[in-house]
């Protein structure tokens, strides 16, 4: 039997992860973090799909080819968190458990940043746990998978 | 003589229709929706050029290599109606009659979607008709290519 | 069989169209925008009446007496768009599709244009098309009728 | 060696869980949550002790308590989320990382559920994972106390 | 010695210059200003490499590639001043100043282009002196580098 | 002895009730709720008067014909509570007590319905009894008039 | 030579003045008030025609019926100054100065009373000066019409 | 047969009835408005409990306490109508109709006493009638329980 | 017997009238403006003292000194109408009426100039006459000190 | 002669003190500031009574006996002066000066934290003067006491 | 040694203390309390300077000038307190404690006093103590002084 | 032939530059910038005078003598940007291009600097450039001068 497919979606400056300013993201390229996603799910018997992009419409087309394929998709929007409702309109495509997943607690940044496009139509959300974040995401995808309902 | 050219502008998502939610969205495919309107320019003297992207500056650079070039715009900015700008500034440099479309009633969804960029550039506003709605703009730009004032 | 029959309301100071500032509002006046839109019903097949009135009370009235007899209201509220509940309520009455319609581009205008209390209520919504935005509606009336769902 | 005391919190109307509503919340009583809590918190080898209470008082003289003798807290405030600047201030008083929590996704409920005046102190929030998030949650702080740095 | 890097960015519609309202954004085009600004790099020592695009998206990545690269970057956001986190989050990247820069005086504009998403994050603004205001920026600059504070 | 005059005012479309909506309005009629007032009014030594408009006018000018004839005014405004200050200015000039009554909770309703420009004028209001209440209104007049203060 | 003609407009509850509240409003009648500008009229070589509704629509058709036929309006919209939006487009039609007047200072009342629908298209405004308020509007108005411009 | 019980909340301070300011509160004591509606009560065959609290928490435990457990509840949280969800959420926890009442009319009181966290999800709600309002309340509950719905 | 003295005092930049824009604000110099009132003033029978000055300070050390020697204010505050508390609290001091005055009407202009700290504190208040309304401000104190009451 | 009673009201969380931020705080617990007041109380021939509670409704309880048994309140509201209507309520209730006091500057911290419920209805208000300012304000207490009015 | 200098500043009108409105401000002039504060200070071993104006600028300058020659400023801006960044300005400049001080409770009044530019860069504010608050500001300061740190 | 005038206006608390916060202003005096100015004039063929107040008055004073005799203003309004219509209004009389320039980026400080009374009256703004900034818009003055239009 096929494995569930789970779509992990990086927003917009997160391939800078681990370039740049380690003392607040930690050391931790996103090579890495989607190395480790991939393996998590071999042992959660899910496989494992990662994507980042800077472009708005990429994130937009990349969601709309996931319609019918996979059985959850995990989003760290990063700025267009903030701005897309068009990321947003493409979520709401697919019918499937959307987890909402930021590294820092938006909730001490900046105003803006409180905001989110995202988080009414998630099915939950989970900010300010880092990379640990992801990890975290994937084994409640795991669960949700295997339970029906969250 | 050359006919007048008429560009027509679906935002992101758009190319979805007909495969989601045809309860309400109806069946048609975007496909098939051009294929409608390139038949009623036919009848109405006009030619109509079609373009659909999820990328908000792919649907700039489409407006702006329409300069010069078209007699209209009709436009459905989708997502980007909410939160485009520079789709704004693009339809300024264009000196045409712009019609602004939406296939559902706006003021009947989320409050952020009420606000539009483009309302207070165009010519006129069309909302909730579904794809009819696009023949009826077609009409109207017939209309007044014909007699030059709305 | 009988014509369905249409409802066309023109809200307040629309009796002076074509009277004053021709330049932004046409030369037609009322009464030949009328004319044309019974023509236009006969085309059509559908029972057009028309109704005008400075009076937020007298058009109340008039919608009230139009319930189960009509099957569409086509309604240019004028300034009681923007501040008139009591019409809204009436048009709730009644279960038919309204179609809203605006001579001018009313989000070119003042911001208190800008809300108005039908939109969310109605089918539908024209707004900047001048009078020809009044035939618009009528054939969408027509095929909104005739294929049930807008 | 001792292990480390996680405090886990819960507002009011929580004590109802399980007995109210249960295809939004699940038919798993408080009760259980705080007993799969213990268990798991052996697991971890960490000690967990569980509080609820309807009083903003009685919670803030519980966390003032826990004040030396934790390592962090867990708290789902409940609807004192949104109203307690007292639960905030006595949070503020213990030097350890906070995680709010939230059974269902606060973003999709009133708009006054939105507003936190816990989730900028936080460390970081769980939203919408309903009971399986207070786990996730103890696993994650079992990661921040042995890694230091969440 | 190589001379210090400077990145100007021009944001969507800035290609059009010259090509459209002369009367107002001047009849310089954008090949033009670029070329002044070579030039004028080439007196003050400086490399200055310029980059346009219509695509958020594009600009994100070019700013990501001038990660320790430039000195300074000069940026017209234009349309994106008021929509970007994503070019906001991309610029904080860089631990260089960053001098933003308008045509056009924006305050004198519709009240959404007076938030800036990137003048809390510049060194410094220069707003309303035309084609001018790029070299006036750029002589900034290669003051800044060479007296180190601004 | 004449018995105390108490007017009964019913605003815009509630002369449509029980002929739409029973579900959520019930199937009595306006006619037969002010029966049932002029019966109760009977029973309570109490002279009734009742009258509805669909025009904020005709209701202006009913309650300044009221003035100095009637000893307490019930007041369903309707779509008016939240319009007419004019008809708030002809309730301030009656000296007697005002009771505002609304057949459905308004604030379940729409934003705009939860603003009312007489219940700040009114002795008191009533929200959500249906028409029960206006029969709890008419006997809290009579206690009233026969205390003196409410 | 015919006398220019000035039209006096008297808003909702103004029919009530003198009759109520007299140690606010003055014991002058509405009847009195006019007499006194119609002998003011006939000394200023003014024609002066009066008007009180309590009824929004009728004032409109009112200002309609003076299009063509009047050199100056003088409103006091009373109530209808902050809710009518009918009364202004009225007035627009005209091109004639509007002088707007309230007897008393509409900034010492409720805010909603603050926000005026005339203002920004009458010529000028009167308020707090009470009935004399009238005859110093109307010595203006011949004033203005002698001179011209205001 | 027993009788359906009505639970009747008192919220803080309103102990304090009729030993202050009783030219606003009148001179009754809170243990007098209780016997009268244990007394009507009697009348209506109801069973009526009555529970007072300056406490939130206490207040919400006694809602918890009630739940399958009585027919109705009449509240008048006083001051925390406007600042406790906590209450809001215990009284959704009960699947009874709930009246909401207020001694005083809140509408002609500090702006922060117009805003309820009570009044949509109550049933009805009454305001204004002084001590009468709790027996109007409980009469009207009767009703709505022998006749099923209000 | 002494004539009661008025003082009319013009705020900042008034000293420039006549000398820009004629076309807006008249050929009139504050000179002749002043002039043209005490002349008034002596048919008046009414001494009239005028003060102009572009510093809040000097004005508010002038009105101090009015304080027991004049009968009433005329003040235009020009920018100082929306910025100056400190002219309030000395005008506050006087116990005469104060008439606020602005040439132009202030409504049609910047939303910043409708916001006037002196209106609420005036007995009246006069915009949008020009030079003339001077005059009838002067006329209508002497009307209000002949009569006591405006 | 009995000496007048004074009530110094701790709000939540002020029984840290001195146990945490000493360098914000101070290192002064609360027993030492209450035992200094009362010497201080001693000397000015005051009785002072001092509480703490971390429960609003406690608070309230606490306020409602002082009900005429003490001359003047100084509560320092700590979290609930930003929350607590019942606690203003309770103020009320007495009729003596209430002193507000807090220990840092509330202006200086979290926006929430300006707004205060009390401040309005208290006779002054200290802040920022740290554990000094509860000397000060009962000095001051005591010269209102003895001066009868401040 | 030289005797610490305190620079008490008082804003506009403040001159006319103790000559209006006494039952307010109380009957003691401005002189009599800076009398006071003399003799305070000599008491306290501090140099007591006081100045007050009307004018913004003029209070700046004094600010400017005691640069470096006072330990501490004592402000009743008066109504400078809620339209001056210049005085906020030039507080800023000194390095020292700001006390802010209000005679009446500004909390009290309109909505515009509770708005300070100073407070939030003042040590502490002191408002409603009347004249008796210049004195423990004096004292406080005193305090200060000696123990370094408030 | 006359050099053209160039008028350099700096506002409140700019006479302490250089003497506080080296840090952040730079070490450099008024005077030297003012010097700086003049050569620089001497260099571009442009008579610069330099002005400096704190007074808003005598700030408008100096621009009203202005008045025909400069050919532009540059103006570092300092805390007056943000409160002055009346210099807003002085500006508005001249008729020539004004550059307002701040030394440190107002955009990074506090919310109320964001906002400029002379941003959208002014050509163009400079901010952020610390002294340097001066010297550019003198120079852009001299581009504007000499090729008329910016």
């Amino acid at each position: 039997m096929k494995k569930p497919k789970i779509l992990v979606i990086h927003g917009p400056n997160l391939n800078m992860l681990g370039k740049r300013e380690p003392e607040i993201y930690g050391s931790m390229t996103l090579d890495e973090i989607n190395k480790g996603l991939k393996e998590l799910g071999d042992q959660l018997n899910l496989e494992v799909e990662t994507f980042q992009s800077n472009h708005e419409g990429a994130i937009v087309d990349k969601i709309q080819k996931a319609f019918g394929k996979c059985r959850s998709v995990i989003i760290n929007p990063a700025a267009y968190t903030h701005t897309s409702i068009a990321i947003r309109d493409a979520l709401l495509l697919l019918d499937v458990p959307i987890i909402e997943i930021h590294l820092s607690n938006i909730y001490k940044r900046e105003v803006f940043r409180h905001k989110s496009f995202v988080s009414d139509i998630a099915a939950a959300q989970l900010t300010g746990f880092g990379h640990m974040g992801y990890k975290m995401a994937l084994k409640a995808v795991a669960e949700i998978i295997n339970h029906a309902a969250p």
